[in-house]
């Protein structure tokens, strides 16, 4: 099988009127052939991070030690909310934190959303979300005396707001989706699901993981209640990057956490008796977040900012549909599936194609020099990083895939 | 007023002797003039920590990307766990992880102990003792529907086992103590503290925040139940660096901590319906740990282990010793107080003074050359890391301080 020409040059000169195109360059890229389809996962190191994570170590940490608290690190966590707030989440500043992983925030806003309404004890959740999401939900609505109200999975176009009829009602406190769905990469309509669960009185728990830095996300206008997202898929803030949380400003006095810490507390210095929380999203801070990781959040955002989400999201767009076209023209044949929906705005970053011997080809492509990712039981997920996939990784990456597969089943 | 020799000359002998007074070599001091006596709230940097944050940014990340959570990074959490367990807490394989922060740790903990005892609502915990211990505590005592039991200040010798006779009974799930108490340094003797809250049907959970790497700790010798701790003290782990938490072995099948996450779950990337705990202290996981801060933990816990915590127990008590023997000399005469127990078998490695104008002096202190701790109200904290601090920064320090106190009051 010899690879056809007219769409590798169709691929190229894509690239080539790429606007996106010189940001690689800004990225750490130590094998230029290697076809990294995941960073939708873990995010390519920036440059300028190297820098940044040298600097807290060698530097704040090394030399200035302890003065390195006041000097630069105690205001990490909000100044690093109020920067995700500005460039990818559409939050007005004083609304976001940075600090715990993604599942420590995200039971903390559940826990919080349970709290404030004493007559509500369960909560939605997706069958299919990602794992996390889910436990967090049993968990939680577990201890309220409440149940999981599951929501089944709607098929690959995802969630639309007539789904919740059935499962919304007077004892559910809240809803927890995922803006894009880390399989099928379904992308909801953040504002329409929202004002659906609040007519119905519940809150509205977004989970961001695989929307933040890729699609326009704007919190405050679709008055969404409560987000968390982790910074290091398409935001580059490197391995467990510490994930933000978004409490809206209006709900800040009624909604408490759980995890009482001193990084929460008025006064914090002070080490007084008795937790109050600090006025405003700080209270959603508990214990002392992790400096280093900290520090390599900021170069990956700035890098999304300076490009701009509505550009990142127009090159998503077409990256995605040019994999879709791909598989139409070579992974149909060899008896592939497709888990993602064809349109394009109902889609995020990545595609997921499904194939009965999915668990092996992902093995073999590794080898191959082609990085995707296994989802059980039978998914290969292809991800697309605007500022660092370029339109011929789609094509080869596909391509080799689909010879791969060849060798199984003829094409 | 000018500096008596003859003590300067017994530091200077004690250095000359000191069989540790190597190790500060191997850590980065690019302000050799520094005293430095606050490495019990940020410890210096180990040489080697540049290294390893260097490599897991470039190479792990940079080069291997996501290649690395299998190769290097999936079991993190449990090698420095069984790490720390081995060099510095006296815990057999299988019973520490290393993820979140202490804060979030000891919510764990906490909650854990509430839900195995369902008739025990209440919580014992210092009245003075580290703020996020007793705002977690509050948390969660209220949150069962139970309340806290103060445990009054026991004066600078700390908590003996009779100091809690009146408040354990049949409703306390727990009790939380710090192995060394952060201001006055008390170090209490945990085996029989621990012997004392068994004998009351509660659980003892310890945190080793400011003994740990510092003072012998043997907890499963001393049957402790849950411990949590961070890194970034005596063990020169970090700004923010993840904490631990131990779980004793025979306790894990019947404890489960309330955060549940996909770090917890059994079969974890198979990403299956419903949580279930994975067997062990893995199940004390949730959220994807923080690579950068974990990948800062291992080099300073292995300078701990190599220099061997008995030899550094036995330089932390004569530095002690030293800094209360110029207490006496020159601090009494200048109006100081001191808050920290004159037996040096019941302190940890750091003392607290107490002046009328302490916020002041430590501000001086600092502009002078000398970074202690200002502990409000009236505190000034001196600490000692065995493996940084001289004998000669204990006499210098001690000088600067009294001399600038002379000022303000003559000696």
């Amino acid at each position: 099988m010899s690879c056809p020409e007219p769409l590798r040059e169709r691929a190229e000169r894509l690239d080539a009127v790429d606007p996106l195109a010189g940001y690689l360059d800004r990225f750490v890229v130590t094998e230029p052939g290697l076809i990294y389809l995941d960073g939708n996962s873990l995010g390519r190191l920036p440059r300028t991070t190297v820098d940044a994570v040298r600097r807290t170590v060698e530097h704040q940490w090394g030399e200035e030690l302890i003065g390195s608290w006041e000097r630069h690190w105690m205001a990490l966590p909000t100044l690093l909310g109020d920067l995700l707030g500005q460039a990818v989440l559409g939050a007005g500043a004083g609304q976001v934190v940075v600090g715990d992983s993604t599942t420590v925030s995200l039971y903390k806003a559940v826990s919080a959303a349970l709290d404030a309404a004493p007559g509500r004890t369960d909560v939605v959740v997706e069958r299919d979300g990602f794992p996390t999401d889910r436990y967090v939900v049993e968990s939680l609505a577990r201890r309220a005396g409440g149940k999981v109200r599951w929501l089944e999975p709607p098929g690959p176009d995802g969630v639309r707001p007539g789904h919740l009829d059935g499962l919304l009602g007077p004892t559910v406190a809240a809803v927890v989706l995922s803006h894009v769905d880390y399989r099928s990469a379904a992308l909801l309509d953040l504002p329409s699901v929202t004002a659906a669960i609040h007519a119905a009185g519940a809150l509205a728990v977004w989970d961001l993981c695989h929307s933040v830095g890729v699609v326009p996300i704007d919190l405050d206008a679709a008055e969404a209640d409560l987000a968390v997202g982790c910074t290091y898929k398409y935001l580059n803030g490197g391995p467990g990057a510490p994930a933000f949380t978004y409490v809206r400003r209006d709900l800040q006095p009624s909604l408490g956490q759980p995890i009482w810490g001193w990084w929460g507390r008025a006064d914090m210095m002070a080490m007084p008796q008795g937790y109050q929380p600090v006025d405003g999203v700080g209270a959603w801070l508990a214990g002392t977040p992790p400096v280093l990781s900290m520090a390599a959040v900021e170069p990956g955002v700035r890098l999304v900012s300076e490009a701009g989400v509505p550009a990142i999201r127009a090159k998503s767009m077409a990256l995605t549909a040019l994999a879709v076209q791909l598989y139409d023209e070579w992974l149909v044949p060899a008896g592939f599936g497709l888990a993602t929906t064809r349109d394009p705005a109902r889609r995020g970053s990545h595609i997921t194609v499904t194939h009965p011997d999915a668990e092996s080809l992902v093995r073999r492509l590794v080898e191959a020099g082609v990085v995707p990712d296994f989802r059980r039981p039978d998914g290969i997920r292809l991800g697309f990083s605007p500022l660092t996939t370029r339109f011929v990784d789609v094509h080869d990456g596909l391509w080799r895939l689909a010879s791969l597969a060849a060798g199984d089943r003829a094409l």
